[in-house]
């Protein structure tokens, strides 16, 4: 006899991971949901809302058409479909041999070959978000946490602790040292970790960083390798960003640190790197996870299962990737522009009036507009964004949601959109802080 | 001061799920090893193993290829790559609609038109892999269970404990009433969870069979649904075979049943579907799942983050099965293959004395012999799988593998191979079934 109970319960739903950073509360959803219901279009609505919380590399699209133009049989299987089979039933959680070697080769090639990689210490996943969930499910147990510098990309929040009930120690930084990681905010971590009885697992370093649009300085790199080696923990390095560093010689990766110390202490280092940010194709779901440690490739390939690669796509991108003439060409010029578009962001914001953090990398530059807050609190941030997002119509990223510790902070997304579009944006804001000093002084421009 | 410790733990490995079922000592992992060593090959190496332990469906490749070589559009964004950038930049966990709608179709054209699915209830992940596993996440609390019938694919040991810390309780049933499960065991697997003080979470069925052949009986599935709401769990229906049944009216869907009961209770139904065994795609990555329950397709959307699959991916396959000309006839074709298969399998298994379940979907069949083990015990049948594998050079799986709770079934791939290797593979069999009647008359044939 069916009797009737209450509804099954649904667990994942009780975690309180995703309600904090995406849930409908937060400035990430409001903010989306503001663009949403009334999107930007140059010649449709030019009245809404511009993206600008988006991190996506879309300014060096034209380079990779070209390559598919000329290159129909990379993602058609070679003439006649001869290898259509094989590649269908390609379920091998290694990948592709010569996509994984096509893969290693491309991350030397941004590392300016100061650095080699094993294609067999390459591990595929299905885009960073899995790679970077995938290291924490192997390098700690339910309880135990990471160290992450802060400001830190509001995503890990989720990815991090969702499904793996691991906990993250914020390393908080800030901008009397341009947010520069110090061993004393490491040390300070760690041991209020321990005096909270967490297990401390390793430590999350994105270089360059998210949100901050800056790389990681050698000796920095130096001392946070000198530190986790000292704690006996696991260092992971997400450098999904370096190729979009604005000048490769501004880029120093951990590879190249463990590099010029032999290798020592390498076994507990793993890279993360993923094709969604430097090529501009997150849709296609490449990820992948660089480690330095035996044991941890073994696992890692196996729970790969999990989130594995479609190849079809590793098919199409090992042809692309191998050609390098192609990635040559691909890596400067998308550099290049980049950093015309960060020169041309800063410089708008300059004339408006507003200071950003000397940035070189990335999609994004950090803002400061702690001068104009209301109030010097997180409440005072929010006031302002919500602002700028509903009068100014533009969509940028507060600084508390990556947990930043100083108020007024903001991410501005500058490759998602065209030139002319962030023009636009250029000009909104120049207008609102004119108004705002107009305000100041006590004159109001009649718009008669 | 760097002072040298131990290496630093690596968690993930530590856990028992891997090494039981995959692990080096596994028939799973010997089986593999033996065929890597010394592969089949028709014309190169016609003395090595042939693999009858993968479960890929071969059959009707050549469809497949005939679309993509009438539309070679689908695979390359149409003409002149305008699609390109939308479909690479394409991330969203709602997967592309026009794809989610193409599924949905396809499912329904796999039942007959019996049940109806709403794109918008379906949820996209990188293979069943994923679905499954995400399921068991946003289902279970770790410490938790499901319960599955006996005998079942040993994948699950890892797939839906590894990580998320839930535990499986086996629903034992047996040959004497061909495997389908009762009533009787349901309870009596719940009752012992329930005196070990595990808290059940739901059923897992997987409809039809894998490693059995047979799709569950309409009564069968009726019972069943009847007993999830009895204990107010949830009922997880893998029905990743369902387009691999020989004959469209031997397969009931749990989604029939709902809809026949006016979709009451359905909130606690969960259906798996998949597009690697049907359509022979593993290398794709298409898993999805289709909830009845709001709160799961909300929760699973945004989980499926952690393994989405390509645009790219999404993108062909979208063009190949909105064509229902193609659609209609790959399904109808496919199963004549697959039934073709079968009975030249079984036809050829009971010209060798051997007797197999009566199966009627799937790319395996289920094989007796028990009658041949020297003891009737799970060293018996792996004594027997042992002298298979190394001189019969065949790889099949175990049925203690799948934790099958009677010694002596074995599960036999036939879809992963031409049939002329088939014919090799049985005439294998044969010789050997013979030299052992041969032997136990005690009649030796000399080979001059």
């Amino acid at each position: 006899m069916a009797i009737e109970i209450e509804q099954p319960s649904v667990v994942g739903l009780s975690n309180i991971a995703v309600s904090e950073t995406h849930g409908e509360n937060s400035p990430y959803f409001a903010g989306w949901k503001a663009y949403d219901e009334n999107p930007y279009d140059e010649l449709k609505n030019q009245s809404g809302v511009i993206q600008m919380g988006l991190a996506e590399n879309q300014v060096s699209f034209d380079l990779i058409e070209e390559y598919l133009e000329q290159h129909s049989e990379a993602a058609t299987w070679g003439n006649g479909l001869s290898g259509f089979r094989e590649n269908a039933l390609f379920q091998d959680y290694h990948g592709l041999t010569h996509f994984r070697k096509a893969m290693a080769s491309f991350m030397e090639q941004i590392r300016g070959g100061r650095a080699k990689f094993d294609p067999n210490r390459i591990v595929l996943t299905a885009g960073a978000t899995a790679a970077n969930e995938l290291l924490t499910f192997v390098l700690a147990d339910p309880g135990d946490a990471l160290l992450i510098p802060t400001p830190y990309y509001p995503g890990f929040d989720r990815d991090l602790r969702w499904r793996t009930g691991v906990k993250i120690v914020p390393v908080h930084c800030n901008s009397s040292n341009n947010y520069q990681i110090t061993t004393k905010a490491l040390e300070e971590a760690y041991s209020k970790a321990e005096a909270m009885n967490i297990r401390v697992r390793g430590l999350l370093l994105t270089n360059p960083s998210n949100p901050l649009g800056i790389t990681v300085e050698r000796p920095v790199l130096e001392e946070i390798l000198d530190f986790v080696t000292r704690k006996n923990i696991h260092l992971v390095s997400d450098e999904i960003y370096s190729g979009s560093v604005f000048s490769p010689s501004e880029f120093t990766s951990t590879a190249e640190i463990l590099e010029a110390r032999n290798l020592k202490n390498s076994e507990r280092v793993h890279i993360v790197y993923s094709l969604s940010k430097d090529l501009g194709l997150p849709g296609f779901r490449v990820g992948a996870i660089y480690s330095y440690n035996d044991q941890v490739v073994t696992t890692a390939r196996r729970m790969s299962s999990f989130s594995l690669v479609s190849s079809q796509t590793q098919y199409l991108l090992a042809s692309m990737l191998s050609d390098t003439k192609f990635t040559e060409n691909y890596i400067k010029t998308n550099r290049q522009r980049l950093k015309k578009r960060y020169e041309m962001i800063v410089a708008g914001l300059r004339n408006a009036g507003i200071d950003c953090l000397k940035g070189n990398g990335g999609l994004f530059c950090w803002m400061n507009l702690s001068p104009f807050l209301e109030t010097p609190t997180k409440e005072g941030e929010l006031a302002l964004w919500n602002t700028i997002l509903h009068e100014v119509k533009l969509n940028i990223s507060p600084g508390s949601s990556c947990h930043c510790s100083e108020p007024g902070w903001f991410r501005v997304c500058f490759a998602n959109m065209s030139e002319k579009t962030l023009r636009v944006a250029l000009k909104r804001i120049n207008d609102f802080m004119e108004k705002r000093r107009a305000a100041d002084q006590g004159i109001l421009f009649s718009s008669l």
